[in-house]
């Protein structure tokens, strides 16, 4: 009962997921994504494309590293994939997810920390096909949306190009088809 | 290509559930939930109860149920727990889910259908156990929110202690610490 009531406090802080607001706006809404609803929408973009990865991975494994891949935003804020990751953000991430993993039952925390620092390190097959999908729905959001977040934050063409490319590390043909919407970016002059 | 062309559709098709709107507040919120941020939580959720489940339960085949669970009110809308659901609202939620699953490749339809069908039933081992525990954040929205939506809604104490036992159907235990935490609320006055 008293693991219960741990876990239960756990469901209730991180709420404040909710609250964290991104950078893109969701395909037909005026208001910024928050972190939760990403989290959803990258576990079921991950689900749909699993046969296109480009290692064997376990489906599973990856859903849940995106289920908590963003829970460290709640103590350190979002930051745009297009700016420098600096050590002291990744730092204050790490830091924010042991703090909400240390209100768990004491034997949940360590597999839970494990697979937030290997969806960061990017070097397994699933947390590099991990990665890859976490990148696929805000450009999405940019396609369909004007280039509104590349345009606002001053993102060009070849910053978008070179940072994206790393999805090509998880799954080449998502790559392919995903760098051809971007060259038609381009040429509709949304992506300067 | 094509086949990843159909997917990506899917997925920004699916970008609308973050557009409905549920009937209670996150803890802390001001504003409604959506049925995006409220899949990725209840995803969480039962991961981290998995434990505490009646019934022996596949928790990969419990998350993706809830992934997709809500899916049908993209084109049905939401509607509380408390209302008594019509067959033709029902009818109107897998017609929904149908023509989402059809933007994908022919191969991946049956299967989800399926999944979403048996979580409608509650009448496997893992439905009992999803269906559980969607009821749960919700219940935390009004335990930690002043009874919100029950007063908003006109919801009875009678209504909720019924409707939500069946809780007990897929965890015992959650039921156990959940029926303590509402009946706190009578005492509190906030479920009348």
């Amino acid at each position: 009962m008293q693991d219960i009531e741990k876990i239960l406090g756990f469901i209730v802080e991180i709420e404040k997921l909710k609250d964290v607001h991104r950078k893109t706006k969701p395909v037909g809404l005026d208001r910024f994504e928050n972190s939760a609803e990403h989290s959803w929408h990258v576990c079921l973009t991950a689900f749909m494309l699993k046969d296109f990865a480009n290692e064997e991975i376990d489906i599973n494994r990856v859903i849940k590293m995106l289920l908590i891949h963003d829970l460290g935003e709640i103590d350190a804020g979002d930051t745009i994939i297009y700016a420098s990751e600096t050590s002291e953000n990744k730092a204050e991430e790490a830091a924010g997810v042991r703090r909400l993993l240390n209100l768990l039952p004491a034997g949940m925390v360590d597999e839970l920390m494990a697979l937030w620092h290997e969806f960061e390190s990017g070097d397994t097959a699933d947390s590099r096909f991990a990665k890859a999908i976490d990148r696929v729905p805000p450009l999405l959001h940019n396609l369909h949306g004007g280039g509104h977040s590349w345009n606002t934050h001053g993102v060009t063409k070849e910053k978008v190009f070179s940072v994206n490319q790393r999805i090509e590390a998880g799954s080449k043909e998502l790559w392919s088809v995903i760098r051809t919407k971007l060259e038609g970016a381009v040429d509709a002059g949304i992506l300067k």
